[in-house]
């Protein structure tokens, strides 16, 4: 995401959002984003959102996809260099070289790697649900209607923390817009429309079903550690409109080889991220950022066994992780 | 591992071993393990070891092992409270609770976690082959036969980094061998041999395989979170000779739901861990430690999918993951 | 601290205090701590406090007291193994040992070290005035009647940050009231008195003056790294009626050799850790804690020069110190 | 210092130092910096250098240079944008916000400060024995000729830590090379000489004397925070052979206001950081980095107490700081 700063709003902002509060006051049952979107579907109590369309027999349809055993890593390396937003950090260290040595007749000695980041939020990562929220009435509402002032402990959500997301082994499906589109890498504020999806699937000759997984390929990854600064200034994806649309399909996730997976301005600048509340506020449905799906693209699978458990990190707004493809 | 210490020696075993070292140093071509285990039979430059196993063919043969679609997640939450050896450590705060507010029209607010861990060496973890190696000679020699001297900087692995293995997917089997012994927990330090593995193989009506992942129920997992001290003081698990044994399986990966696979002390308690210089030095065959496999025993599951993709941590020493079993 | 817990309340706890709030609000002007303590007394911008006292003039006072030029070091190590309250955690490592090899033909080579911890809570610590707050009306208010969320962010204070104090140079006095008692180490809970602190001051021949350093020795340090499950339980210290009395004498800042200054669970076990309020909140005095004063009270040195210049963390809640005395 | 790498050689220059180590290897008792520098003039166990010229007599002699009570603080904030070397890192948040809420009837509520940095190696920085050596016949060689793979463990230095510093209340002294060359900042890369030094001192009217902190006012320090990129690329400072003649006058600490105190590339671009060697390994004088000077500079205070006490933090290379002059 763009701009990320600790500092909520600017003063003059605030004295507009004070306006705005004071003139235009959210009617009982609105949101920022529309009507109140709880209790959820699965129940006052889910914590798990789109997962619990996660079945066996969903697991089954996926299986059936592998026919080659050719597995895809779609994860990126975490790395010093690698491109981080707003004040995210990355250091990595190891201790001692070696870290301990036994001194033992077997000569055994060995090395840990001292990790400092913010680990579900910089490089390969998975939104879950207790990382995004939408202010209401003066409250941080997440998934279901939980508020961050109930769950939220400084050492960890005690609610829609990432452990609880479980296992995807599902079908995922490519849409490669911008081999539909007929270009290497879209350009940099582009904002997919439905017609794209829905182009970029008829040229795959695959639809998107309930239960999946859709990952969208935009080229924008190409300046990976190549170019950092622009990868970070804005990227091609879908709009808040085909991010609603998408919502409808009932899939589990999205993700794409850009930092957002949603376009950022997008459709409205004014409302920025506005992808992210749909999808994990209102639907539950997770997101997979800065993947690399340069191998998919390349050999065109548009279809596949998708496979990532995210980290039990207990609490956590989400996880990093080395997602694969398997076909 | 036990009593992980920085000090690599007492004093007065360094005086000990000075005097090894005058008296009996090691002869040409010999290491405290054995033989030169160098170079690999993956050849002279290769970085994955048994990973190398791993083949499309592998996979498709455990895709045909999942008929029901169920999954069974191997790994166990990280958080505070959780069995740490030695002097490593785990910190997750959240900052700010929003840690972001945008303060937009959309009212957009999210969350980080700032992680501080040894993080492929605390919780479910999964050795990579740059964790662990052997002095020979004055040098800590690791992998095929690559030196710490060479590869190993304060921030990262140059080689055997645990980005290079790649994702697992591949058979699994379950060894009960608590199960076997007709017992809930096998003894603190009850070593485990090549009957007992064949007998449990044999209960299970499986064998193992070339590329296999073999994992190990030994009951210890109870105490996690419960009894950590016990956890930690020893375990049990595979001796040095059961593990030999192993090896010479061509498996990819051995697991277990203790702390370091082995059995500690072990069958020579003053060669501590020598399972592993077995295994990741020798054989480039990796561990995977701190699993939960309550479930999979409980429901008797001993032939499965088992799919892992360590993160791609660049130049790591391990991963931290959320292991699955499919059937 | 005692029972720090990141879960601010109790549910059933929550429920009372909206009862709570429901039949009993807080009257305009008025806090759980009493009536409105801002603006502050050096003005409504100030965020330094009673380090306004801290004047030339009172450096010079300090410096008459320094006759032998004998230093005594009151900080604490900090190390592995220390008393953390809560979920406060400390790491030092080395990477690399050494860190960085140049390769150059002088063969100079360095060490960093990788610190991870709550810095500014942990061991000798010396907390600002953005540590510690009280919730107005649903508000967290600190000291001069800034509130939490006007300058609070992810990354830091916006206000209060300790880096606004300042060195203090100033004159120390040393209460020793376990000396005063006649025994080593105050009991668990002592509550100390006004009469206590007079008596200390009457024995040692000291007076308390404006702009001071006021020190108590309790003889609570002796259980530091000794017995660390009792030096965190409780511990001797003023109650609330004597801090009360320490404000009025418009000190600079206590210290003492136990980890909160004030007595836990101190005069109302209600009312935890109210001295802080009073002193931070209230007048803007701060607190250092965790110090080693076994020295000052075997030689019996009352009256020192004491010096402490907080490190300039900006926006940081608190600071790791090494304070001295010089007389 | 500059272009500081984790790999320590270049493998061409890996190359020359085997062939160098083959064609030149170094004479018994000869280091690549000179004769062996051991045992310390304080003996073969000294940890402490230097310090040991810090007497009760020095603490006086200091005391009597302060004769207004005015204190400069010459320490830097530490803030995320600051400049930072090689792979370091600072990272600053604070959880929760706040961190912590005791629920209790007088509403207390109170934040921590989680840090992550290189803590004894970012900002002001003081360089404690045990950060730089010398590799001496594949030995790292340190102050007194204490060998790294004898005293160093992952969690931290067992010689020459800086807890073992202790305070420095000495006499300081500022040397405004600056000024004595008549510019507002000395080159980028202007290498102090001793000429330099005398002149300075004398417009000062002032004279080195063993014991003190000398202090180097370069006009650096303007660029920081300002252009980092070129306060890291070069610095003006005093040279090697300055440094030697500095070394002669007996004296406990250099500092500047640049990030390494002497000239880089300095002297001889082929033996970086020479200075350091000369002064930590030789001769146990310490270095205090990152300074701020540009108000002793702009009030000419040339002569003033100088205190400042490292943060015992245990095993630690260095010490961040806040040091003051009081005059």
């Amino acid at each position: 995401m763009t701009q990320k700063r600790a500092l909520s709003i600017h003063p003059a902002a605030r004295f507009g959002l004070v306006l705005l509060a004071v003139l235009a006051p959210l009617a009982a049952g609105q949101t920022p984003t529309g009507p109140e979107w709880w209790p959820s579907e699965w129940g006052a109590d889910d914590e798990r959102g789109a997962a619990n369309r996660l079945t066996p027999a969903k697991v089954l349809e996926a299986v059936s996809l592998i026919e080659e055993g050719r597995i895809y890593e779609l994860g990126r390396a975490y790395e010093t260099g690698m491109p981080l937003f707003g004040n995210r950090h990355f250091s990595l260290t190891i201790p001692g070289l070696p870290t301990t040595d036994l001194g033992a007749e077997n000569g055994v000695v060995f090395n840990d790697e001292m990790l400092s980041a913010e680990i579900g939020q910089v490089g390969t990562q998975f939104d879950g649900l207790g990382h995004l929220g939408t202010e209401v009435h003066g409250e941080h509402v997440f998934y279901n209607g939980f508020e961050l002032s109930d769950f939220g402990t400084s050492y960890g959500l005690e609610k829609l923390g990432v452990e609880n997301v479980g296992a995807i082994f599902t079908r995922g499906v490519l849409v490669d817009v911008a081999r539909y589109k007929g270009v290497e890498r879209l350009d940099p504020t582009y904002v997919i429309t439905i017609d794209d999806i829905e182009g970029a699937l008829d040229m795959a000759g695959v639809a998107i079903r309930e239960g999946d997984a859709v990952l969208f390929h935009t080229g924008w990854g190409q300046l990976w550690m190549v170019d950092n600064e622009t990868y970070g200034a804005s990227e091609p994806g879908p709009g808040i409109t085909a991010i609603k649309w998408l919502a409808e399909q009932g899939i589990v996730m999205t993700g794409a080889d850009n930092y957002a997976v949603e376009a950022v301005p997008g459709e409205n600048p004014e409302r920025p991220i506005e992808g992210h509340q749909w999808l994990l506020n209102r639907h539950g449905i997770y997101n997979l950022e800065n993947l690399d799906l340069s191998e998919l693209a390349a050999e065109r699978v548009y279809e596949f066994a998708f496979v990532f458990a995210p980290l039990k990190l207990k609490g956590a707004t989400g996880s990093p992780g080395n997602p694969i493809a398997v076909r």
